[in-house]
């Protein structure tokens, strides 16, 4: 018997039949004698719709007013899943974040979980019970309800499955697992059986849609096993994300491609090569709450150096304005920028242990005369900026480089 | 100063333009210097489709988990109604029945409030703060979410108002007070400035929709000033309830006429006449949770007696199935009904000090040609039973034969 979490998203409780489905599938786990607590979201669409109205009302919603009206979303479809497993015959006991309580800070909108009470909870589960809580919500030490941003009903799944130390923390969504890469660019993607935390959350902040990546830290900090599978498909086991890396996975030096078009990238040339330039270009640009990824900077021959870095796509003609006010109390020769770049990386945890893996993917990339931009590194990661007309082509020939089309 | 509690109904917050309007009423009153607490039901349609969305995953639907789902309803409006103030410089702050902690008993979908903390609302009124709290709900004693049932949104505001002591409960409603009888069948009836409690529950029993009676009899007994008012005209003061009898009242005999055409009506012919055969006859119906209404019982020379009662339509052929049922046991001789029938009530708090209200009464539809079937009276109600077809004609020529159509 095993302590199992199932989250399920809005797509997966879109109307009363998906329900149906669902208390289905939940009924099954109990039948093999779990114990089962299932975390689910607001029906598809609902949040938008809730949004959309306080809107009309308030252009800039309020956002402790805003926190109450969304978290009815998720309200409504736990009571509808509580239901639908008492028609089948099962007892359940629906729960709102606060009902559960499910402590965190104030920050209305984008709260943070301080500590979940898995008191009331567990006497359910130990009663033979289904727990069914709303994802997405808590309440604050006043009583204010609270949600935790876009995607936050995976954070409450993993976040539940860390306080009652569950043996797993299911993520039912509409793919069946995570993939080598996006398999509406490369067909021949693989779904990969396992993955590491630390792979996962390269992948997932390169816009693999899977889960959202606050949920893969907690789980990685909390080592909460979490395993994405499929809510249509019945066959399957859906990938499981690991904190251990076993003999297995090293066999795979790289994992998977990610991919992202969201950036663009800013250039300052001739900077006088002194300590703390790189701060007084930064400094204005964090100031002004624009996150910066990818950073290098070359220093040149005459004592001036040339600083590129991306950020995301909506900021940048924000951060092009920024820094030609700041260019010439720098002294920098030129500010300039292109909002028609990608990013491509190589994710994997076996490139720990194996050289080549930088060397096979420019190689790779110049036989298709694929000029690289910009580089960036990490243990596990190599990511390249280039044109943004290459990516789909450099995603395909990277893949098959890495032999990521060939079954392990 | 005052404490003023205000309700609106699922009407006035129908939509987005409507809460609007709320808002700048509320911004009126707050304006003039009033602490004001906001009562809001659910956006007219939204407890409906609610309800329909339950029945779809479960045909009887748990009474626990559909107050979870039903009782987002309200917990939206408060949001907006609170952006709404906030977005016209007003400071507001929603609370859900939960949230004031509005203690209710276990009884989901129709739960009695047990106790109301003020505690929380007192420091937002003191602090200047636009209180805004969801109708129709609460929280029982281990924190599950409760509703009060149909209409109870007009009970937290006679509750609340009862708590904090308000100087006035306003229920803003589509009507703009209670009239003197329904002005859809007399186009002359009057509205009321003021009206006692007990002639209001006489007249809400009757079928006159404007407050739901539970709220009146919470207003009677904690003494609460009633205020009924329009929430889509400005002019008016709507009609007072009060619990006070002040001598303007006294010179109005007959304060209105109400009527009732949701019965049906059972006798039971040649009973033999001894103890305990009201209960023989009445028993079962009462077992099977058949509200009984007027009952008379005559008895006749022969030993035996006729027992007639009325009971709500929808019961009809239930409660006669039932009778013909024990009619052979009772020994009585006929089982018979009639669910074309009418009640129609002359209430007033002056008739306690006036003689003649009967015989004007009955002369009145005498001389209309309205044969009377059932009477039943009580201190400040006559009421007859009639021939359905009758209705109509009844309440006019009784509501002028009161006088009701002229001014006070």
């Amino acid at each position: 018997m095993a302590l199992i979490v199932q989250k399920y998203g809005g797509t997966s409780v879109g109307n009363p039949e998906r329900i149906k489905n669902v208390a289905k599938r939940v009924a099954k786990w109990k039948a093999q004698g779990h114990q089962i607590v299932v975390v689910v979201s607001a029906m598809s669409g609902e949040t938008n719709r809730l949004i959309a109205l306080a809107k009309e009302i308030q252009a800039q919603p309020d956002p402790r007013e805003l926190d109450v009206i969304v978290s009815t979303g998720e309200q409504v479809t736990i009571g509808l899943l509580a239901m639908a497993l008492k028609d089948a015959g099962i007892d359940a006991k629906s729960y709102t974040g606060g009902q559960v309580r499910i402590l965190t800070d104030s920050s209305f909108t984008k709260a943070r979980i301080i500590e979940i009470d898995e008191h009331n909870m567990r006497a359910d589960l130990e009663a033979g019970r289904v727990v069914i809580v709303a994802g997405f919500q808590g309440v604050d030490e006043h009583g204010n309800i609270t949600t935790l941003g876009r995607g936050g009903s995976d954070t409450t799944g993993v976040a539940l499955a860390a306080a009652l130390k569950a043996d797993e923390c299911q993520i039912y969504t509409d793919v069946d697992g995570v993939y080598t890469t996006d398999p509406r660019i490369v067909p021949e993607a693989r779904k990969l059986d396992r993955i590491t935390f630390e792979e996962m959350l390269e992948m997932a902040s390169m816009g693999s849609k899977v889960l959202q990546i606050r949920s893969v830290e907690f789980a990685g900090k909390y080592k909460v096993k979490l395993r994405v599978l499929s809510s249509f498909e019945d066959a399957g086991e859906g990938t499981l994300i690991t904190f251990e890396e076993d003999e297995e996975m090293e066999k795979a030096v790289i994992s998977g491609i990610a991919f992202n078009r969201d950036e663009a990238k800013i250039k300052i040339t001739g900077v006088p090569d002194k300590p703390g330039i790189a701060y007084q270009i930064l400094g204005p640009v964090a100031d002004s709450n624009v996150d910066v990824d990818v950073i290098i900077q070359n220093t040149g021959e005459d004592g001036t150096t040339d600083f590129s870095f991306t950020v995301h796509r909506n900021d940048y003609a924000k951060t092009l304005k920024i820094l030609e006010g700041v260019q010439s109390h720098i002294g920098a020769k030129s500010v300039s920028g292109d909002d028609k770049i990608a990013k491509v990386s190589a994710v994997g945890i076996g490139m720990r242990s194996h050289v080549g893996v930088a060397s096979t993917m420019f190689r790779t990339l110049a036989e298709e005369g694929i000029n690289i931009q910009m580089i960036s590194t990490s243990e596990i990661k190599i990511s390249v900026i280039i044109d943004e007309k290459y990516l789909e082509l450099a995603v395909r020939v990277l893949h098959k480089a890495f032999g990521l089309d060939q079954p392990v």
